[in-house]
């Protein structure tokens, strides 16, 4: 089975290889990062692993950057539902970036995406989800000062215009092609794309200057900028450089990604410590044994468990990561002692982000735009 | 040859009648025309001489009103070049209802939309034209108070996120069957319908109140509004009632519509009183024979002859107009008579209008939602 990547659905088994070549990015090379080591003083752990797997024209922001022209960074959330931590996955890759390269940040929120996308969810859904989101990206830690939110609907004044430049140079054709739209799609989610487009040049038109841009985003998103890549040249800016990061797994297995729709694939950044411990011990998908005897004696399987997957993106340590998966290869570690690491972790993890969280209801209006 | 009506072409000898059939308005008739008489005092000439000829639900406008529920008037101008004769007839009208009526008026401006669908257009040109032509709105003498200008892309923040709503229930299908639009027209093209929609509402939105809208408009526009009255009211509101005019036929003969991109078709409302004469008797269409002596044998046909037919729009006077009329199909009066006849009476408005237009320059604001 092929999977389907698209910016409004994940399904099957991806293969990030095979991605790199339909999609026509770049695979994120050893030259690639020792460059960022020596620009940034560290490689991320999400570019060590992998995660962080792809990009276009990484190489032209940071000629610029070494020029002394900084890039400013783009990436964003479309409200739809509660923030589920694989969301959390592209943001703290954006906070390190945003700290290693001390640059601003543009963050959008695409109020009108799902709301136009999503048959059943309402305007008053979706502005409801809008304001929750916000809470989660200013409990990701970015410097308020360095970072600017952007919605669609309330900063429509800035980027209704701009987005109208960007709409007359793309046809129907390209967004069939781009997206699979239909006759049957509808002219505002026809039209949206223009809209992601908008903020990857904006702040150009804000400060009068021409800056490049660099978007940290999952890759399902890649089909709008491959389309907006295009256009912007053509209204005198930079084109937009990206870098892509694979899916976290859904709690169920290592196919498609997590959906806040399907409770069971996800956990919520407002889940619990209970919660959590209940969700994965019930629903992570396991690379072990069926008996401890035969664990025991076989070993397990890392690269299908789930919770060492998660522990790919949640545990810094690298020693400790090899640790467990040649323990959980060897059968010294069971399925259950594995969910217990990953319960400790996320649960460590959450208690932080909760606690921001709670603080960033006060500072929602220092992040405006 | 059939005539071509759409919202962005006029080709060819239109046939109102036919129009009415294919776009599926009412006619107005006598009935009708006595219940507005009784309501308004008087029936303005547009409506005695059949150049405001069709509605859709004018009736059901006229019964809220009996009621003491009032309906806002909604009417605009995409600027995309300078303001001609042609373009005032329907705010000739449109000033008359909000007169006589004693009701609001939301003018929108919508600036994106000539942008988007003529190719060789600028982004500043639009811009500049939207300045130049808000001075003729404000010329034709609407009351500052009870008239709001809506610019598409300067009142985004409240048009854009109501835009969305009557996005979300047009398909491509839609458009395509209604504005004959193809895989290569433009995303900014294909959504424009829904910006032209939101005045027909807004007004509702910002006061909370539930309140008819009448929008008085040339017929090309009607396409936008056949597929705008079956949204709307799935959004909470009045179907709104239209009423339709015919247009002012072109200098050079009862043929399409005038256009401000041909010079000889056309006269602007800043041209001078030679610039008229000499277009006049350059350029208007003719019904006289090629003689005197088989002018005044034969006579002249009116219905053809372009300075008779301005008369029909610009000359209030029925009993005028009916000697006229009655003469130069006699014979008696002669195309040259005729011609200084219109320059006189063009000439004369178009002083007020340019006094007006002058004094607009400071009361732009005033209008401004």
């Amino acid at each position: 089975m092929t999977a389907t990547v698209t910016p409004w659905e994940v399904k099957g088994v991806v293969d990030y290889d095979t991605l790199i070549t339909e999609f026509g990015v770049s695979k994120i090379d050893q030259t690639l990062l020792n460059r960022i080591k020596k620009l940034a003083g560290e490689v991320h752990p999400f570019l060590r692993r992998g995660i962080f797997f792809a990009h276009r024209d990484l190489n032209l922001v940071l000629d610029e950057y070494e020029k002394g022209n900084k890039f400013f960074l783009y990436t964003g959330r479309a409200p739809s539902g509660p923030v589920h931590i694989g969301h959390l996955v592209p943001w703290m890759f954006t906070k390190w970036l945003q700290d290693n390269f001390d640059v601003e940040l543009y963050f959008q929120f695409p109020d009108e995406e799902k709301f136009l996308f999503k048959e059943n969810l309402s305007w008053e859904e979706s502005q409801m989800y809008l304001q929750e989101n916000m809470l989660d990206v200013i409990a990701m830690g970015f410097d308020p000062k360095k970072t600017k939110f952007l919605i669609d609907t309330q900063h429509a004044n800035l980027m209704y215009p701009e987005a109208l430049k960007v709409a007359k140079r793309i046809t129907f054709s390209t967004v069939k092609a781009v997206f699979g739209m239909t006759n049957e799609t509808n002219i505002g989610s026809i039209f949206y794309t223009s809209m992601q487009a908008v903020p990857a040049f904006l702040p150009c038109v804000l400060k009068k200057k021409k800056m490049p841009c660099l978007i940290p985003h999952a890759i399902d998103q890649d089909p709008h900028f491959r389309v907006s890549r295009d256009v912007i040249p053509k209204l005198g800016y930079y084109k937009p450089a990206s870098i892509q990061c694979k899916f976290l797994p859904p709690l169920t297995g290592v196919t498609g990604k997590m959906s806040s729709s399907e409770e069971s694939t996800a956990i919520y950044t407002t889940d619990d410590a209970k919660t959590v411990k209940n969700k994965i011990n019930k629903h992570a998908f396991s690379g072990g044994k069926p008996t401890v005897e035969e664990h025991r004696k076989k070993g397990g399987n890392p690269d299908i468990d789930v919770s060492y997957q998660w522990l790919l993106f949640f545990e810094e340590d690298d020693k400790k990561v090899k640790k467990i998966y040649e323990d959980y290869k060897s059968g010294k570690l069971l399925s259950g002692e594995l969910k217990g690491m990953l319960i400790e972790k996320i649960n460590g993890f959450l208690a932080e982000h909760q606690k921001r969280r709670k603080l960033a209801e006060k500072q929602v209006g220092k992040f405006m735009l």
